[in-house]
């Protein structure tokens, strides 16, 4: 099945009237706008009940099934934002990798890269071939999302996050082989990066041609290196590929967890509206960037399993710590827990908005 | 067997000329005091071979063999300090906890705490009774290391961390049970948080009676907290904790990490010098405490496995960065991994003492 680059404008009208592309732009909104990263996921018994008949890789490559997973908290709750359902990972198995979702233990490459003759032997694909799947379900939930009004977001796995899984095999808690690699052969992990970087540059700008009204660069375990590390060995890279996906003109969210150090070289390497985890007050962190960035965040993810009192005393503080500044996107700092209550969910979004609002 | 807790003075006519307590004070040095987070451990074959006849709890808890545990990286190197080998758990076992080691899957509590009855139901013992065999290792170090002329250090895990291991029953991913319990049931949590604040600086107190010439208080996972919720749910017991321990008079250096976005607040809760992690430059943390602040920190330990040239470059930068101000004690941002290099070691632990001597 082949998919053709869209040429329609990245944004409808409707959508441009939306909180959250003129919260991303910094632009005044009538409420803060409000989506929550893995928003469609394991604690919706809808999504539940899907998984039972399709493994999670099937769910993602049927775009038919990718486009209901991700329209599922759409019809749920008042979000702002829809994020397309997918994964990080896929781009990997276009580049060679072999993928597994394993039951319990999460992803699994079963095939790592531990040499340069591994890392030369990666191939570049066209992402409208490896990753057709995505692009196609993007074009269905926009037909579903624009009567709503609603905005899309694309998103990718950023490349030393993609690198770190490709590299380890899966995930790590000290990241030994990643780091072992950027250590001890310089260049042979530049010319990772520098596949990886294409790779996601490539797939983020053709999400944008499908219709993909924003994009988030997931760097979720960059927060592993140190400052100077991320300067010298991930930075270029992951600038690189935001270079390429700004051609999409769409706004770029960057996000990492574990960054409260180095926010300022997060947005070095780029972003129009920078994530920031729980880990740090949100008015720190954003004092921390460029006057003119939006920022999105920051409550811890695990708050939303406790009682609502004190999800809202939480909430309210995030709130009050922006005291209104252009171009705050509220979210977790991290994607819900499985496990999460509905209920919390949709009573956090109206909380938001009604807090928020222009009558407050 | 009875410990009398000892009356001498905490710190050796000796001692006090050592760098790493000159270091401690921000009095000057003649070159950077450098020791290391598990320095004595897995990555030695002296080590290993001793953990062949005997299991962890029975190292830690034989003074003799914690002494020659604790011994085995002084005549190793060119240390400028011991810590004394225990471990952060052994405190809850007096408290009422059934503390396990399991080979491959670390500590496991098998009656975690999850009710108000298992919170009322821990007892608050004298560290000279439940934990007399680390306050006589201490004692019998003091011994080896006085004719060096070398400080011991000695240390207790912090309430947070202690409270963390308690309630899940062992290492954690994302703290559910322990913030689902701070979250859900204040007066419950603040009861436990009582209760650990006086163990552990009622034994960090016992050990600097014993001898111990520095402490430590590790609260190595506090930094899975948001900075409201730490200075809410954390900081005073902390304070309380280290203000018991304050009166045994030696310097207390205060340790976290993924701690950047909060270092301000781990000084509110006390000590003399503060531990600093990899993840933020070790003058950007500095700037963002107060300026009488002595600092450890930071190396990346996952650095001491790569080749030497790139254990130099990232020592260097971080003595670069530091740019001879008073106060800083070399070490990794967290503890020595397994598989780490000896000669690796060897090697930074003379390197930080040459770049950084007046000679230089």
């Amino acid at each position: 099945m082949n998919v053709t680059p869209s040429t329609e404008s990245s944004s409808s009208a409707t959508a441009i009237q939306s909180r959250f592309l003129r919260a991303c732009k910094r632009l005044p909104v009538d409420a803060t706008p409000v989506w929550l990263m893995r928003q469609a996921g394991r604690y919706m018994e809808e999504y539940r009940a899907l998984r039972t008949q399709h493994p999670i890789l099937e769910l993602i490559k049927q775009p038919d099934l990718a486009a209901e997973v991700t329209m599922q908290p759409i019809r749920a709750y008042n979000l702002d934002a829809a994020i397309i359902f997918a994964d990080i990972l896929p781009p990997l198995e276009g580049m060679g990798l072999n993928l597994e979702f394993i039951k319990g233990e999460g992803p699994v490459i079963h095939n790592p890269i531990r040499s340069r003759a591994d890392v030369e032997a990666l191939r570049l694909p066209d992402p409208t071939e490896s990753l057709w799947f995505t692009l196609e379900a993007i074009k269905l939930v926009r037909k579903q999302l624009d009567p709503r009004g609603i905005p899309l977001i694309g998103f990718s796995g950023a490349p030393f996050t993609l690198a770190s899984y490709a590299i380890e095999g899966g995930s790590s808690k000290n990241y030994l082989h990643t780091k072992g690699l950027m250590m001890s052969d310089a260049p042979t992990w530049h010319l990772l990066m520098e596949k990886l970087s294409e790779v996601v540059g490539n797939y983020l700008l053709a999400q944008a041609k499908a219709g993909a009204q924003a994009l988030q660069f997931f760097d979720s375990w960059v927060g592993a290196l140190s400052p100077a590390d991320y300067r010298e060995y991930i930075l270029p890279h992951s600038r690189h590929a935001i270079d390429i996906a700004r051609q999409g003109n769409v706004p770029i969210i960057h996000f990492g967890t574990n960054t409260s150090g180095m926010l300022n070289l997060i947005q070095e390497a780029g972003g129009d509206v920078i994530g920031v985890d729980w880990h740090i007050d949100l008015d720190t962190a954003w004092d921390s960037l460029k006057p003119e960035t939006a920022v999105q965040g920051n409550l811890d993810p695990v708050t939303l399993l406790a009682p609502w009192p004190e999800i809202e005393k939480r909430t309210r503080e995030i709130l009050d710590r922006v005291k209104g500044r252009p171009g705050h996107i509220f979210n977790l700092g991290h994607g819900i827990l499985p496990g999460t209550p509905v209920d919390n969910v949709r009573h956090l979004i109206d909380f938001v908005h009604e807090y928020t609002s222009i009558q407050h």
